[in-house]
């Protein structure tokens, strides 16, 4: 199972793969998770932020998701991962995909800023920052809906969790 | 751990890996492959036959096997990678490395050309062919030596197996 967070540069998607990475691990699963900042700085480290750099940034994480999938390791990416048909893509490869959709609005993402890369789009340092200058995608039917700007992580992690029921059925607090 | 299979092209790599996948796998271990073949065409399509691009396909083999390995799992890695040092990052990502110099003359691998390579390279339709015109850099001190030319598969994997003995006791033939 691959379980995809997508969403805005502090939205929270790296939070909550975490929270849910901890759960499954509890409970005995194998658990890998890809994180987007991660993978830049090895796999795709000669990769930019145009929109085509983007789309292979995001193929190449879907098709590493597949091949640890494929052995019986519960996959949790965490990455911006913008665009729609890329995703849709990765869910093809894999046996089963569950698309999260980490939404906070812009201004709540841009608040917390974790990176800061929000801070350095509005002064001009940087460009091709999603969600400032460089498009966002949300999927039009995400298997799951994570509003982070109301509710709160083991919220947000019971819903994933709700999602995987039907093959890793764990024992849910609600 | 990671097995890692280095040789010219046609020297028996993928022949020996599959071998050594299915001993392997009638074990009972979780195994996966790594082809540089199937590589080029999905994870590193992008990539061409520079020298420069050669170390990067080497690299981002090396990154997903390690991941794998992180996992349980046991990867035999069937890929040409010809530059030494390479080969020596990646067995610095990895927790147990071994590494397989699949050994046969040029002119026994030209023979067997099964991707009729040396043939277009001989009629000048392609350049960057590993042993013509684009360097094979041999482990100074392999784990293990095959020299497919000589010996034959059953013999090639009795001598991997031993070599993963330490971590992975099997009954061998001999």
């Amino acid at each position: 199972m691959v379980i995809w967070f997508t969403g805005l540069s502090s939205a929270g998607k790296t939070t909550i793969a975490e929270a849910v990475e901890k759960q499954l691990c509890q409970a005995g699963l194998a658990v890998q998770v890809l994180d987007g900042d991660q993978m830049r700085r090895s796999l795709c480290r000669d990769l930019g932020f145009s929109n085509e750099d983007r789309i292979e940034n995001i193929r190449r994480i879907g098709i590493v998701a597949s091949l640890l999938e494929r052995n019986g390791i519960i996959v949790l990416v965490a990455a911006i991962s913008p665009f729609r048909q890329a995703r849709n893509e990765v869910r093809k490869l894999c046996d089963a995909f569950i698309e999260v959709y980490v939404n906070a609005p812009i201004d709540v993402c841009e608040k917390r800023d974790q990176e800061g890369l929000y801070a350095k789009a509005r002064r001009g340092e940087i460009t091709h920052v999603t969600g400032i200058d460089s498009p966002y995608e949300p999927p039009l039917q995400p298997d799951v809906e994570c509003r982070t700007d109301r509710e709160d992580v083991p919220e947000c992690v019971n819903k994933v969790l709700r999602a995987t029921q039907d093959r890793f059925p764990l024992a849910l607090d609600n």
